[in-house]
């Protein structure tokens, strides 16, 4: 047992330290204003500052990192999922700018992932490339508004084969990034055979933005912001849309083990964020509790306040602990002898870090539920966390199922 | 001891449910469009609707009821602070819309308590009238930016006699209200004599909205909403703002004092406007549980959401008890002798208001934090309550001491 | 509404204040003293100051208060449950001493209003007249070790009719006071007809202690505490256990319904006691929390001190309204009225007072867990409330379904 | 970074497990049995069945295996801090018995420890050596009954030299083992000099347990619990005790430093052994779970059961690897390197064990509290830690000064 990072990732965390010091956070104030001065307020990647940003993450060797090692062929870092996590925390601290700077912002990152593993040499010549370029943007649709999409078997949207073509009708929801027009390729959930097993109804299949058919309805609000800074949360509505059969990924009845394989990778790089987050907020309590004065005292002095740096310290280095082994087991024994870890990730990263948010904006006092600082934000941004893949609860609930079926197999080997 | 509502109130909340239900409930949608189509978007008291709900309001004799018994004088219904509340509660439940329609929104009650008690016969013809009417509307600024609001000696913004007149020189932020243009007169607090003993440094004075050196800055978010829909949160700059010195409200050194008679039945009225929100999110949490499937069964079968409906009955229940008991303390005894439950309904409303809020929310499903439902902005209005007239800990504190005073002093007569 | 009580209880009020500092707390070290010398430490009642102290609260007037207003006919106050609630409250502040010193103890409370009720002339002659008196003692039998017995249908003790005699087979654990050499009988819940309705399955039975084939099998302790000073919980096993037909309470299968009448009263007065159980932690709370110097300074002074015991104060503020407006819903609309109310403060009164308590134990330091303070003691007998009368979890699924049903009905109503 | 255990490590548990399933666990009963008979109900090394175990773990090499590597010279087993944690969790599952089995229970390991790092030769020879042999046990005096323990500068036991001898007087409390008649040596904390620094007052010197003055007065309780089957808890008065100056340990005024010494190395053997505690609840909860009906149902098919098995294991994880690491950086950076995680492990360990136990204790329903499961014993034990080496209050606090001068350093870094 090892709890120290080892070389090649102490290395990067270095670059990364210095890219974040020297390049974004000096262009966090700059991409907020040449947002405001967008026509298109969702057209985030087409600011200047972006393409300043990626040149320099290119430069400095910071592209593509989260490609996993086994994919070393293409483009890339060949990172182990214990290597790319202590990266995703750092570029966690910036909410959404260092991701996006260095091409591992969600949800590009899964479907690159999935473009990579499951598509035909035609789908990676056609998406796979330009998103590795980050030439356009991608967005990955599944939640469905008039179902629990936590229970794939409810998902409605329907696509059908008609001779050379898939027709799709349905509705989708919460569709992250898509609001960006550059956002140009879909990878859509669906049903092809509703009287298949419960896991072999559903396919994925590419649909290009301009697909006549496709409409993008509104943009989804999470606690009154609109997340137009990455490409807000689209509804979608599918009306008879056509693509070419050859858009399936992978086979029919495929879609329920893509998501799956789709998911691993994409919840360690959320929950290091997370942590990354978590660190920023701490770091924001206590520069305010030593800045902030009442009765004659900084409010560092307060046993209530220092009892909440105290608590969310002890629990993030707790979280980030159990985060950093679920990828290390990932990288040692697979998505599958990883699952238990992979649940309980889930159902402990948004408790813990809208804990620790929620106590550092009580520290900023009503200011911290402003603009005037991240901190509000970001509480919205993990809240959703809670219902991301499913509400925590459909979590909980099949990780105590595997429990008890481990805690049984063990009384009887007695 | 008796837990029912007298005949008067009885009577006064069948008026006020045909009310929410007759007009009220159905003019929402109404107000939300044409709040869209204002150019202003901040003057939501020149839309239309607003007009006829007063109207309507008026007619029913659900008019200026806030305002208590003894000053029965006045146009109002010279309730209790008891009776009033138990109104207060059913207003909560439109969110901002009834209270705005029965002339009872705060701040705008508050201030015009302010003004009837304290007020000199020329500040009620030209302020009191008119905010009795609806005229106009009112702000109430005491919050600043750069210090810690909750120590009241803290407060920077400078009034300084001069001649005939007053100087003001300072900043204010969350003035709420202030940024309607329609808020024609802000009540402010500031210190006249930074040497006094430190309850005695305060006054109140009265500051028209178009006297010259008075900025209206900006408007302060919460959790991404503006709350343009009751006239927002101001920052405020007071620059050589001049006005005559009959604008001072009570006596220089004052402020203080008034400022702790205005908090009482604002209390009562927020929290029991809470409690209407309350009341509202268990209903959508349970309508939600039963409509919605997952895996076979409508939530509402799962133990863990029966387990929040459960809950969330039981704390509050409690709540509203507590509350309940606070205004009839302040009717029977008055505001000091209801302090320490004026306190305590401070700190246990936002806590399990919020509590509440976060169940209803996690049963919706993402949903929940949308603008489909008005659960998040009921999450971020209540959140803003631990702040409040100071944050909880400070209340908290305050209320301990008291307590472990009663005790040494119940221990000596023994 | 109005929240003061009433002359007769602040009357009451006043005798039983006086009664507890002038005879009961003198009494408790005295008590311990006594217990200590028994040969049989089970036999609590027989020690003389028990004695001293019955005769003490019959001359004040303090006497058998527990049984209710319609039942004015037997000696006793005639009080409603909103009056005795307030006296049960204080009654709770000296752990079991001023309910055994006043007759007002469970389970015999419940046993007398279960015989007062349902009992023949012939059964209250022989069991209510000398439990009226404190002559004796009785048991409440209904847990049982092998099911959860807060399904009522999944006990299993068998009552079948054998000629003029009924034959008992099964057993029970939990039965508090039955340790008491001087219980001498006891109410045994069980199956007279296991095909009968759900509900009508069960029967209620007087067994005398001496009944042959019964047996006293052992006592249970309560996380370490045998709580011999009220008579324990025993095991009891029945063999072949025959008792004459007459012994039935109401009618055979009439088990249930007696059940639930018996609960109502008894949850109040269980529920007061807890929360004069509180009151008294909060009190040693304060206490300590002055005495008690660590850096310098006492620790009443400490920020996460004063939070617990505002904390402390508002929750139990809170709880007691809740229990008070379930007594007043008990004498104005009934038991059945006041259903949801009588299973929200077995909810609620754990919670609220082990929070406390824990709290209390925590400011004492080790102390606190130690025979040198009651605080441990009470905690544990707080902890078994999440047990009586079936698992807090029972109950918050019935109240949500409640609940559920209450707005569905509002929804169709609309 | 590796999160799997070492081969030496794999090779010790698998050895620890079949210990414990071939001999500890079959021991358990005999154990009890043999306590209950024993005359003095104290001496529990007396009885046969903890010579017979000892003499087995010899044998399996199982013996005085918390001495850590660096003092490898003695017998034992050179292990790390790292790889004795993985032993101490298994050891932790059968309560006291294995860590006596393997003269490996507290306070004697913080003893030996003690004496092996400061004790001269002849305290080595005297009380080191029959304590590696487990002819003797030994206890730890430091907390007194007056003061605040947790500020170690209220220590008031003073020790006055006199010639070639100290003399001691004052009282003590909370002696863990040394109700014992077997306990022989006393290693007692007190202050030789209360004039000189805060942190230089204090000595250690050993006191035999026949010395004349010192009196085992009577032994403190936990929760209703004697904890005889361990020597429980005494409290001790010292009156001109004497003994010979030689008996000091260490240097005047060197008490502070080997009191934080001792520390370290108690704080993860006892964290591991709470966590082995919190695997065998879990383990309870589950099998219970299982095996009870209420309305048709296992319980463990109830959501709200399913969430405390999901979040007990959810926290246990995090939990572990924290105190996993914590034993890694003591073993590569020394216990001031890791002094953060080591506070913050006294503060995470027994709220996260405390919880589950409490759910497995509420899964079993009332019997959980009863002795006839091991739950409600190990509550109360685990309870204690909240207040052992000080409050976690305490820890809290110190834990968030730290935190703030480590942010502060980084801001001035920038």
């Amino acid at each position: 047992m090892d709890f120290g990072f080892d070389a090649r990732t102490e290395e990067l965390r270095a670059t990364m330290l210095a890219f974040m010091d020297e390049v974004v956070h000096p262009a966090e104030a700059v991409f907020e204003e040449q947002l405001a001065e967008l026509d298109d307020p969702w057209a985030w990647d087409s600011t200047p500052i972006i393409q300043e940003l990626r040149a320099e993450a290119r430069k400095r060797g910071l592209w593509n990192l989260f490609l996993p090692g086994e994919h070393a062929g293409v483009e890339g870092a060949g990172l182990t999922n214990l290597q790319y996590a202590a990266l995703a925390e750092i570029s966690g601290r910036s909410g959404h700018l260092a991701p996006a700077a260095m091409n591992c912002a969600a949800p590009d990152t899964g479907n690159m992932e999935v473009l990579h593993l499951f598509g035909t040499p035609e789908q990676k010549k056609e998406w796979l490339e330009p998103l590795l370029n980050a030439e356009i943007r991608s967005a990955f649709a599944m939640t469905e508004p008039d179902v629990a999409s936590s229970d794939a078997t409810n998902i409605g949207l329907s696509i059908m084969r008609d001779g050379d073509e898939y027709v799709l009708n349905g509705r989708k929801w919460w569709i992250t990034g898509a609001m960006n027009p550059n956002c140009r390729i879909f990878i859509v959930m669906g049903k092809t055979d509703p009287s298949a097993d419960r896991h072999r109804q559903q396919s994925m299949i590419l649909v290009p933005r301009d697909t006549p058919g496709l409409e993008v309805v509104r943009g989804m609000h999470v606690m009154g912001y609109d997340d137009h800074e990455h490409g807000g949360h689209a509804e979608l509505r599918f009306t008879d849309v056509r693509v070419p059969a050859s858009n399936l990924i992978g086979e029919e009845g495929g879609g329920f083990g893509i998501a799956q394989a789709r998911l691993g990778p994409g919840r360690i790089h959320h929950c290091m964020r997370s942590i990354g987050i978590a660190e920023r907020a701490i770091e924001l309590m206590c520069e305010r509790a030593e800045s902030r004065v009442a009765f004659g005292r900084p409010i560092a002095d307060q046993g209530t306040v220092r009892t909440w740096i105290a608590e969310s310290r002890v629990k993030l280095e707790q979280l980030r602990l159990l985060v950093l082994k679920t990828a290390w087991l990932m990288d040692t024994v697979g998505n599958k002898g990883a699952h238990t870890e992979i649940q309980a990730i889930k159902i402990a990263t948004p408790e813990t870090v809208q804990w620790i948010l929620d106590k550092a904006i009580q520290v900023h006092g009503a200011g911290g539920l402003s603009q005037d600082f991240p901190l509000a934000n970001m509480y919205a941004g993990i809240r959703t966390l809670r219902f991301a893949d499913g509400p925590d609860e459909v979590h909980k609930n099949a990780l105590a199922k595997a429990e008890l079926r481990r805690q049984a197999a063990r009384r009887e080997a007695r």
